[in-house]
């Protein structure tokens, strides 16, 4: 069992090569209560040309079927929006640890009001990358956010 | 432009052939302000083994990529769970028609509070086919919905 840094960074990892393809930087790692990972994933809104397919999403399709997930702790590199806080209550995640809430306060509120356990690290690197992409790519940024 | 049952009906079709495969029988369709057909989907949590991909997300990410889906309609044959009403709220999407408030009171209100509009028709078939399938596989209801 690592740390939550530990998790985080590889979570930066999968923002950071979504980021050099070109695509939103923002990632996700699921873990089961040993530490083990079940998935590893990160935004595809240009690589799949999918709305849906956010950082936290894809963790959650390549963790795939489960009768239970409230025993898994998923980290995500930005704060949830509002389709991943909503997937994240819907499918009783355990833990949530966001590395981010500087670019978007997201939903943390919302998550903990539902008896989510939820940690913000607010990790330099996650937040420079994000801060970086929003300079490059602004309408790219918007339209990942939901669009106008 | 045809009325709201015409794509209320073509939603059913798409839940029906998911039943027919085996799958959680939920489908949706996306039209335009003219009533062009955007996007028709179905739950694909048996046939992608993706807890993610219901009906209302399948339609989503067939549409795909949009600046802005404020003049878009959304016809779920179910109430969306708390993942796809965050998604309809997330990407802004304008009218919601919903065709089963009985199987799940769903998320009608969570919508409405954030300004998306919302026509409840209750429409019997998309009520009975939930039913069946309730009855005939309640774990597998249970696992759509977001697990123990």
């Amino acid at each position: 069992m690592h740390d939550d840094n530990y998790y985080m960074k590889r979570a930066y990892e999968q923002a950071f090569k979504s980021y050099n393809e070109g695509g939103c930087p923002i990632g996700a790692v699921i873990i089961d209560e040993n530490g083990d990972i079940l998935a590893e994933g990160h935004n595809h809104l240009v690589q799949e040309g999918s709305p849906i397919i956010h950082g936290e999403m894809d963790a959650m399709r390549k963790a795939g079927r489960m009768k239970s997930r409230r025993h898994v702790t998923m980290y995500t590199t930005l704060s949830p929006c509002m389709m991943c806080a909503g997937t994240i209550v819907q499918f009783k995640i355990g833990r949530v640890v966001v590395g981010d809430t500087v670019n978007s306060a997201g939903n943390v509120d919302f998550l903990e009001e539902r008896g989510i356990k939820v940690t913000v690290l607010d990790d330099s690197d996650c937040v420079e990358l994000v801060k970086r992409f929003r300079d490059e790519k602004p309408k790219l940024w918007l339209e990942d956010w939901g669009g106008e």
